[in-house]
């Protein structure tokens, strides 16, 4: 109810604040006898840390993943799996002058305003940190779907009016911003280069596409595919709006032109265009399933801004934390998580469904 | 879990099929005591009921709520409100034709993958006639939000590439495209009796704006605010897309740029600009919530097109059932029970919360 | 969140008080495909309808239930189903005189400091009444479950001091106790008929055994069988107590003792004694589920009784509705129903975890 | 869904099995602002502890609670508390031998069945060890209970057939069987010690009560709060039968000898008698809640048993782990959490509800 848990069948919950003692997950629902190591989900975590490329954050963390429970002799028991990391290069020191500002951009007076409390160290709650247990539990999700032979990829479509054209997903993690296309790759990082040397931040799309993914998940109404999608994309912190297929490029199109007309063969259909973006009606079609989300530039800066103290004093300040110029090279490897943990919990949905006997 | 329920402690469960008896739905968690009448929710019905104008389709539907509980007196008493809608035009012969055709841009092929049955009969529950459900409990929803203050505004923003650019809720319901700036209403109207005559449909966007919207609703991590915003408003049928404040257009910003620099007065902030559309880090902060929402063009047009049978066989298909060229100025209607909906439940969460003693 | 709803994957919300319009509930979760009938509903609410005979309260309503969605072609589609009863003998002037009496037993007062407005027409929301849509929703249930062979049978255990001894499932639906045990059936109706001539009212205990219940239902920690099986009936108004196998017997055995021993043939169990009641560690083990739940005497009897206004003022009152003296014949078929949800719909959770490939 | 998280509003999601490295879980839901420090939960953890008197398990665990997130400058935040017990006195050795026993009264089976795949090292999640943390969980519970001048108090009331007579709750904590009335505890204490010699268990029954309940709580057909209540006793491990007030005594009482008759002053109703428990029509009418939990006699005991081996060979076995030869003076405090986690949870449902303005 809090909104520490996502997901139905497959669910993770997480807790922890930037500069506590921890942040950890609970996540229920992994299949028993499902093979896994502490390695399966370290190679993810180490994806999305702090420090990797002179274009993110220099914080320090390790990010060293320990799992609690839920596994015997190497692989899954059906209970719960624990997971623990220690914030070991936690510095609220760099906060002390920020502790009564209300930073532009920032959930700040937000927080304030819903609990009478603030954890000002970081964020709190509110900092990005909490997305390395949305890869960690992600990471246990695409082991599973896995299974079914179903893929998640993410990569950076856009970064400021940079756009990948030519789309080679072995190319993705050959470069810090994490693009398809190595030719805009270079441009990018060189955008974001630019942006850091300003004290500025500048915002991107992230495009995921799900390969193998079978018709009939997602289900009518409420809970439609494009909506758990959505709700789960949407929630990571720097997103500011999520499209499915061609999108907002829809207003513009015609039924005739926007329909895609396919082929069925041996039960299975194919359609020549995917405008639809693998998603009718709210339920997966058997085409990829593709969606795109919005990075919007990232709030802390370097540069003066101008601010306002919790006593309602205008004041000028200046972030002196470490922080992503874009988030974006980051972000991509949150995105894939969280599309891979609605996927997994569509699929267990669907496979609690009898049909005709 | 099977779709059919929308929130958390201010529910909505519906069911019902476009060609089946009726339509209906369970409202739960309305406050006890507040004056409620039929025909509180029968003019918002009204809003979206086909047949309007001849923008919309044609089929005849008295769209006449009869409530079944909750109420004593004039007065709700807590306990769940069942609503009845029974279907009167209902013509499942229009559809015998396409009984073994998938339909392009239908959920046809999904649906019998889901459930290995389908009901071919106007599409069954992936007909926008469960939508009127959805206005129903908006209805109730806006009526306790109004009691807070609270008021949801859905326009017509744009069609095809028609965009609105002097916003005058005032004008909102004086044309039928439901557009606040009157010029391009009639533009608008032109361009959808346009796709009509040529038997083909036009898709569009629509804003929301929320006013009034007290600051410390949503939830932080996987419950902001904008997630269930997102959620709520992708799960309407036709919709492809979601973004909140400047949205999409945030990707070729800069952080100094998009950061709403604010004031603080008693306790409240105001912002001079309303980049992130009222929502910081997932939770309002007092500023007008803003969200756009883009609509694919209708997937019934009266145009042949290429489809396919169960069987596999290619085939032509002609269209012969009511539809509307363009669901924008209904869908309007849908939008903003969606939004009242989120924010009455978010609302309700918040209120369980105690702060400091 | 607000009550109205039960179950995880197979769920039923209903709404509707004793002497409104109507109630209601929405099934969801059933298969696709099962063959479903009215009649399939009905049978099981002419069991617990009122008026049928001597022993039951004179109320007379035909109960005569609508299926309004999820159907086509004498089918199930995956989609909910929508179902109405329609208060034909509702009576709302015999309640006129208790319009502002707290009744002893009664949850008014209960009702009004949780709602601050009380439905006072025959209890509203508390009645009995709203267990006519559990029953109907535990026909669907039961069929769901007579495809893989498990039954749910509940009879009457105990009224006042006379025990059924012999358990002859054959003769349950013979007399109008439903008391499996044909000579106590007989001392039962004897002592509920002395109780109504007094204007008096007695209480009972009913059994419920499932049979062919598979190993492996319920889930660890907070969802194990038991608790789900006792939250479910407990949830049922009259009912005060619940226990599983030996139950509050238990109290004085030893280990030794309560351990069922025993045997495993073709990797299945099966116990020689079954203390347990089936449930082991809150998961089923095999063996038949057994469990029991007591009635408290109907708390509305026609004997003067002492009590007070809403204005705090002692009065004395008589309830000249009509009323059960005893409600075990009839809550029979609710804890029946009751214990049919909740096996279906572990049932349902146990399908979608996926044992090692 | 996976039966690891309990409650709505204040949740505890926990995970951990009794060998394996840690237990552990996330509180959500407290309210921000609270003062909490680690020992008001290590002072309830050290009533559960195992190794308290020489009527407990001689496990050696210090049960020593870590607070990870949740937290700023001892009060609460608001956002979920993470909580930490390493195990350090794990033993898996001495399951080896029974590792390829299903273990009669334990859940060994049921598992196999249901996952495929067991963890044997002291009976896994199926350990009673999981309920430290539904102690951990309850103490915030009760700290938040506190605030509002509610008390849970649980103790034993019966030891095999030894029944306490005079209830003085300050004598509670002052003998090791945890029973309000010493004398009886003096021969309680008798009874286990002479189970334990006999290398067998014995079973009883724990009362709770809770005072100063205000009316309104719990929701009204499947939400009751009798149902809440049963539910989260009976998902304790040992624990086959729960009543609420008189119980299963009602079944032998006449209406008019069970109809509580009340007085009201100032808005408060006042019962002579409390035959109900405290909740009529499933809500808390003011009165004392009293709740009853039956024991059954521990599974684990010394003396040998005949068995049956995975593969199922008839076995004679010997269980050699530390166990309690009666739970009851610990399952006193857990019993006593999972009635305050209710009793909170439905606190924060009630204050949701807007009464009439």
């Amino acid at each position: 109810m809090s909104g520490n848990t996502f997901g139905k069948l497959f669910t993770v919950t997480t807790f922890g604040e930037s500069h506590g003692p921890a942040i950890g997950a609970v996540i229920d629902g992994v299949r028993p006898g499902m093979p896994l190591s502490k390695e399966d989900i370290q190679i993810e975590l180490n994806r999305r840390r702090p420090g990797q490329s002179s274009l993110t954050t220099q914080r320090k963390e390790a990010d060293e993943v320990e799992i609690l429970s839920g596994m015997l002799d190497g692989k899954t028991t059906g209970t719960p799996i624990g997971l623990l990391i220690r914030n070991t290069d936690a510095n609220p020191k760099d906060y002390e002058d920020l502790k009564n500002i209300l930073r532009p951009g920032h959930a700040d007076y937000a927080y304030l305003r819903k609990y009478g409390i603030r954890d000002w160290r970081g964020g709190g709650r509110a900092s990005g940190r909490e997305t390395a247990l949305r890869v960690a539990a992600g990471a246990v999700a695409k082991k599973m779907l896995d299974e079914y032979g179903i893929t998640v990829t993410a990569y950076t479509k856009q970064i400021d009016d940079i756009v990948a054209k030519n789309i080679d997903f072995a190319a993705i993690e050959s470069n810090p911003v994490r693009c398809p296309d190595p030719e805009a790759a270079m441009l990018m990082a060189e955008r974001i280069k630019i942006a850091k040397e300003e004290g500025d931040s500048i915002g991107g799309v992230i495009e995921v596409v799900v390969k193998n993914c079978p018709a009939g998940l997602g289900d009518p109404v409420f809970d439609k595919l494009d909506a758990r999608l959505a709700s789960g994309v949407m929630s990571i912190g720097a997103i500011k709006g999520v499209e499915i297929g061609d999108g907002f490029q829809s207003a513009i199109m015609k039924g005739s032109e926007f329909n895609d007309i396919s082929t069925l063969k041996d039960g299975t259909l194919k359609s020549r265009t995917n405008h639809s973006g693998g998603i009718s009606g709210g339920i997966s079609n058997g085409n990829d399933v593709v969606l795109r989300a919005v990075i919007r530039p990232t709030c802390s800066i370097a540069k003066p801004q101008e601010a306002v103290t919790i006593d309602g004093k205008p004041t000028t300040m200046e972030i002196k934390g470490r922080h992503d110029p874009c988030i974006c090279p980051r972000a991509v490897v949150v995105v894939e998580a969280m599309v891979a943990l609605v996927m997994i919990d569509c699929l267990l949905i669907q496979k609690s469904i009898s049909k005709t006997q």
